[in-house]
Parts: C-alpha cells; sequence; structure tokens
C-alpha cells in the first residue's frame, strides 16, 4: 500500500477509548458526539419514509426540496450580500465527506495547503491523501488558556502559491472563534493570492456570545457565529461545509452539506457520483425535518449548551493547577494541567485508574500537545461534574 | 478548480434521462437499480433501531456484528484456502465507497491503473481523481453480441509498472462474468508483477449459469459467480468490493464492504474515518437483516432476474437490426443495432420520440459506443415487454 497511508496517523482518540474498552463504569467525554439521542420527529420523518418505500437513489447533489431548504436556511441566517439559491446547495453523506469533495475539486498532488491548527486531524489528512504539502499555522494559546489566531502569521503563510486555506471556526478542539474582521482580511488576502478558502462552520450554531439575544426572540432564532457566507460574493473562491450532525443532534446519520459557487456544482455532482452516489433518501427526509424544527430547537440546544458548558468551565477553574478558558463556540473545553506535558499518557491514565474518558490533545496534533479536551455536550450537566470528582481525585494523588 | 476534474465526464446516463425529467409516459430502464421497493423485514430492522435511539457513531470499520455475518455469508459462499474471519472486513458507506477507499490506499499521483473497459464508468474515474494514469484494457464483442476478454492482451498490459488491476465480473454493462480459469491467470501473473486487484464484484449472486441447481437446493442458496476469493490466499494483494444494493434491493441505503489483507485494515479503517466516518447504525441493522433473509431472497431474487432476462433476450433478438446476448451475470441486456452507430444520440432519441428510457453505451467509455444498456431488474416481466414494444416502433420508422 502507499508508504504515505501507512504513515498517517490513527486517532489518539480511538487509541484512549480502546483503553476502556467493556468498562461500563467510564464516563466517557472523549468523541465529539452529544449523548442525546436524535429527536424524536426527525426520527419519524425517516421511518415515515422507509415505510413508504423511499429505498431507491437520489439525485447525486440531493432532493431538490432539502437543497432549497439548506438554501433558505443559509439565506435566513447569514444575510449574504446576494441570497443563496438551491443552485449553489449539494447534499453530502457527512460533513467530512463534503470536506473530502472539495479537497477533491481543488487539490492536485504537490500543491501547497495550508491548515489552522490544532484541529480535527480529518482536515489535514484529507489534503495529505491526494498528495499535497501541508502546511500548519498554530492558533496561540495566551493568558487564561485562551486560543487566539496570529493573523499576521496567517497572512504571511497564505502566498500565491497556496491553493486552499483550511479553517474550522467555531474551532475543535480550542473553541476559537473567528472574528468578522479577521474574516474580512483573510478573504480579501485569499482574493489577492487566488486562494481558495474551504470553511468548516459545522460549528456555527453552537455559539455563546458573552450578550446573548433574548430567548424567544428572533435574533435568538438566528444566532449564529460569524461565517465567510455573510461578506463573501457567490464567485469568491469559497467552499463552506455543514454538518447536520452537531446543531440537529444527527451524528449518527452521516449527513452534511457544502455551498460553493455555481459554476463548480455540476463538478461537485460527479465527485459525489464517484465517492457515495448520494445521501439515502430517508436520511434526507430526517434532514428537512430537522430544519423544520430548527428555529425551536437550535435556541433550546444552545441553551442547554450554554449551561453545560459554564458548569463545566467553572467547576474545571475552581480546581487547583488547571487552565481552562470558557470558550464562545462549539462544545468543547479545551483544558491543561500544570505539570502534565504528555496528553496522551495522561488521557490513558485517567480512564484506566479514575475511570474518566477524555480526548489527548496531541490527537488534533503537536500543536495540542499538553492540553485535554472535554466534550461538555450532555443531557445531564451532573454527569459533567461527576467528571470533574474524578478529575480532582487524580490530581489530588 | 483541477483542470481533471473539470475535464472528467459527466454522466450521459443522466444526460438522457435529463432529457426525460418530468415526462410520467416514459418506460425508464436506463439506472442500475431495481424498481422493487426494498423488502419490508430489511426495512422494519432500521425502522426498529431509529425508534431505539440507535443514532450516534458507529466504529469506523462498522458494528461487529455485521463484519462477524459479512465474513460468515463470504466464507460460506466462496470456500476460500482459509476461512476469512471478521476482522478482514470492512463495512463502508456504499460499494462506491469501498472502492474509492481501495484506490485511496493503493494509488499515489502518477501511478498506472489498468481497467478492464467498457465498465461503470466510476471505475476509472476514481484513480483519475488521484492523479493516475489509467490504461483501459477492451473487452471484445464477439458473435450474437457476446462479450469477452482477451486474457493474453490484459496480461500484456499488466507489468510490474501496474500498481492496481481494477476488474468488474460480472461485468456491468456487457454481463461478462470471469471464468475461473481466467481468475487463476489473472492472479498468477498479478503475483508475479506485484500488482494488486481491486476485483468489484457486486454483482455475485446476480448470475445465471446454463444449468441452474435445483430450486430450493443447499447449491441454490449459495449460488455466485466465480470470485476471487476463492482462490487467493489471506494475504494476495486483493480488494474484493461488495455491496448491498443489488442483491438485495438496496440501492437506496448506501451500504456496501470491502475485503482485504488484514494488515492492510488499520489503514482503511483511518480511511473510512477521513472519508465518511461510519455507515449509519440503523442502516447497519437494515444489512444485518438482508444478510439474515438472504438464504431465501437471493434465490427467489435470481429465478425473477432470470425469467425477466430471458423474458427481454427472446423478445429483443425477435426484432431485426438488434444484435443481443443473454448474458451470465449482473442485470443488463447490452445490444446494437445496425446502422445505429452513436449511442448517445439514439438514446436521446428513443426517449425523446418513444418513451423510451435507456442508458448510452459510450456513458461505459468508447468501447461502448454503438451499444445500449438495458436494465431488467423489474417486478414485471410485462413492463419489459411495453418497452420492447416501443423499440420495435421505433425501428419500424
Amino acid at each position: 500500500m502507499r508508504a504515505l497511508i501507512a504513515d498517517l496517523p490513527a486517532s489518539r482518540i480511538r487509541e484512549v477509548a480502546d483503553a476502556g474498552l467493556g468498562r461500563s463504569d467510564v464516563l466517557a467525554f472523549w468523541f465529539g458526539e452529544s449523548d442525546e439521542i436524535t429527536p424524536v420527529p426527525v426520527r419519524d420523518a425517516a421511518v415515515t419514509s422507509i415505510e413508504a418505500g423511499e429505498t431507491f437513489y437520489s439525485p447525486n447533489l440531493g432532493l431538490p426540496e432539502l437543497r432549497a431548504a439548506l438554501a433558505a436556511q443559509v439565506s435566513r441566517l447569514h444575510a449574504p450580500p446576494v441570497p443563496i439559491g438551491p443552485e449553489r446547495v449539494a447534499v453530502t453523506s457527512s460533513g467530512v465527506s463534503a470536506l473530502m469533495l472539495a479537497q477533491q475539486a481543488l487539490v492536485e498532488a504537490g500543491d501547497e495547503v495550508v491548515v489552522v491548527v490544532p484541529v480535527w486531524p480529518n482536515l489535514a489528512a484529507q489534503p495529505a491523501i491526494l498528495g499535497a504539502r501541508v502546511r500548519r499555522v498554530s492558533l496561540q494559546p495566551g493568558a487564561g488558556g485562551v486560543w487566539s489566531l496570529d493573523l499576521d502569521a496567517l497572512l504571511a503563510a497564505v502566498t500565491p502559491a497556496t491553493r486552499v486555506l483550511i479553517v474550522n471556526a467555531p474551532n475543535n478542539p480550542t473553541g476559537w472563534t473567528m472574528s468578522r474582521a479577521e474574516q474580512q482580511a483573510l478573504l480579501a488576502h485569499c482574493r489577492r493570492t487566488g486562494t481558495w478558502i474551504v470553511a468548516d462552520e459545522v460549528y456555527e450554531r453552537l455559539h455563546y456570545p458573552q450578550d446573548p439575544p433574548p430567548a424567544g426572540s428572533g435574533e435568538a432564532a438566528r444566532l449564529c457565529a460569524p461565517s465567510f457566507l455573510d461578506i463573501a460574493a457567490p464567485d469568491d473562491r469559497l467552499i463552506v461545509i455543514h454538518s447536520f450532525s452537531k446543531s440537529f443532534l444527527m451524528t449518527g446519520w452521516r449527513l452534511g452539506s457544502l455551498i460553493a459557487p455555481e459554476a463548480l456544482m455540476p463538478h461537485i455532482a460527479k465527485l459525489i457520483e464517484f465517492n457515495t452516489s448520494c445521501a439515502p433518501v430517508f436520511v434526507q427526509r430526517a434532514g428537512l425535518a430537522a430544519l423544520a424544527a430548527a428555529p425551536e430547537a437550535v435556541p433550546a440546544l444552545q441553551s442547554r449548551l450554554r449551561l453545560c458548558r459554564d458548569t463545566l468551565v467553572d467547576a474545571l477553574q475552581a480546581l487547583p493547577r488547571v487552565e481552562v478558558a470558557r470558550p464562545d463556540g462549539a462544545m468543547y473545553a479545551f483544558l491543561r494541567i500544570e505539570g502534565e506535558p504528555d496528553s496522551l499518557a495522561l488521557a490513558r491514565r485517567l480512564v484506566a485508574e479514575h475511570g474518566l474518558g477524555l480526548a489527548p490533545g496531541s490527537a488534533f496534533g503537536p500543536e495540542g500537545e499538553g492540553w485535554l479536551r472535554w466534550c461538555f455536550a450532555s443531557r445531564q450537566p451532573q454527569r459533567l461534574l461527576a467528571g470533574v470528582d474524578r478529575l480532582a481525585q487524580a490530581l489530588a494523588l
């Protein structure tokens, strides 16, 4: 097989999780997944479709009604300079599949790709699979464990030789959320260098601003993190990736989407044909139901996750030796513990000796070494506090 | 975007189908899909899983019980030299996804890949996406429209410079089915040249030998086309692709699998993570139900499809100017009509003027030019005869 594929690192999260395999006493916060089941109306829509016999191929780009609903949602959330029509939307077999399609459309072997890190490892692995040279530009941890972008360093790294810039914000694992000013500077720069931006915005709805809009207001129903779609022109070199997994509690359904310039869409359709051909129709029906429920369901989820975040971060900040910031976005606390530089060894010890399942920061690249990721998406904030108790025990030893 | 992707041909089947869009009077036989809905027990298994709340991530390689059931089925059908265990099985998000994973594992930009054609266009497109040089070796049409392999030409084309040989048998679109002797010669040759064989065997259960075993017998329950798995050692450079789509009437579910040497499997798991992460658990439960029903359901489907094949081929052979063979495998009649060299123009005219939807042979490469593909998987053989009537009308003009 290819040496390049053999050398790709396996998931260190999986490595830690395997150490806890078969143990029912582990409190697991390692995966990027809520412990809530997909809501009933969403599941019902899939069941109705299956019972009606919708078991045939879908168009490559997705059901026209789902593409229309996604376009309407994006235009409602973002008020882009020009409304985004269904012709710019592709339905994909997961967000990660949408990201892979974007790389296949843009990246030749030998091309240079810049990735903002630490980040979900898939984002750097995909261009590597296509033979690209991947340059990593790191976010920087500052006071209180807050990570931020060195914009000048990133602008210096992106040159006319850079084919694609990959940015994930709100960021997994750090919670870093890109500001409007940063987006504007990057977009203007990439217009000059001719670089494509692939923006992984799957956490856009999991956003917790300091002054949230009043519950039940129209602003609350539209709350999301700044997006490149707010400012980009229809023909900018920009592909934005969305997923149903996080905002709609649908990780197991493998449904995502992307928005690209219209001229790209016939080619995206071909790539979908050659990768997975289409998403199941009944899964797309579930996606339609999720979008229909979104105006109530997403603000309710945001409130629950904000409570989870505050419960966890307050408790962690009260521990000695722990440094952790209150993230503005996504669903992770990213923490470090004084005197614990080896995150994989620490994570394995926490599982083995204390039944606490966290993801090692090194899973997100060497830039995350010394840190731990804790997913706070949970039905029961009490579960998070039980986890903090176990960490406190571990630190006391 | 990449010029290579822009230049990939779009589906000519889709092009013809688009010409019939919105017309309810078209008899469509253009897609590789039965018109039968997935059987109730399979759909029920998915519904039960969704209702039970199985909406979370699955392991990358699939549910252990599905991997075990697939391994048991393969070992039962093929009696390989060494039984195939679950550790060699990966569950994938469709057969086409399994094929793409195999290419990503094996093919660098610049590598040489040999493909036996005419064939389903995805097989040649996938290595091209990865930057490979694709060499096409054509099956040859002979007397009565029977296509066969020029084994010497294929052996001459596969050299130590050939990284991968891709073979789809039973073949879409020609119905060509590989003989045991051809498999043995190819496997021995590829062992010498160090070439990987990627065998697309998704039609192995759609096989119609001249002397079928008696209905209800154990042989009937195990009937399938010759497979490389019958003869290959566990560590041979061989990846075999399967799909639930064709033998279990599950096209819309996007569920497939692959069997590879055990040493490859950790790397296949990584590639699944980076491409789609996993297949939905409830789709995998449907796959388990399909395997449980297979000993009765597959022979019954084989009988129905044999009747469809004979109904269609008998009627076509009775038409003047039509040349068509009775295929041993898959679910297509591949025909040509005297005086009609342009298959795309003919297919468009048949849709527009006669409401008959067939796939142009040129969709499967230049080697298929002048031919038409007719999918005979239908609940109602009468529907096939109604289609033949339309063709007869067209030929009479």
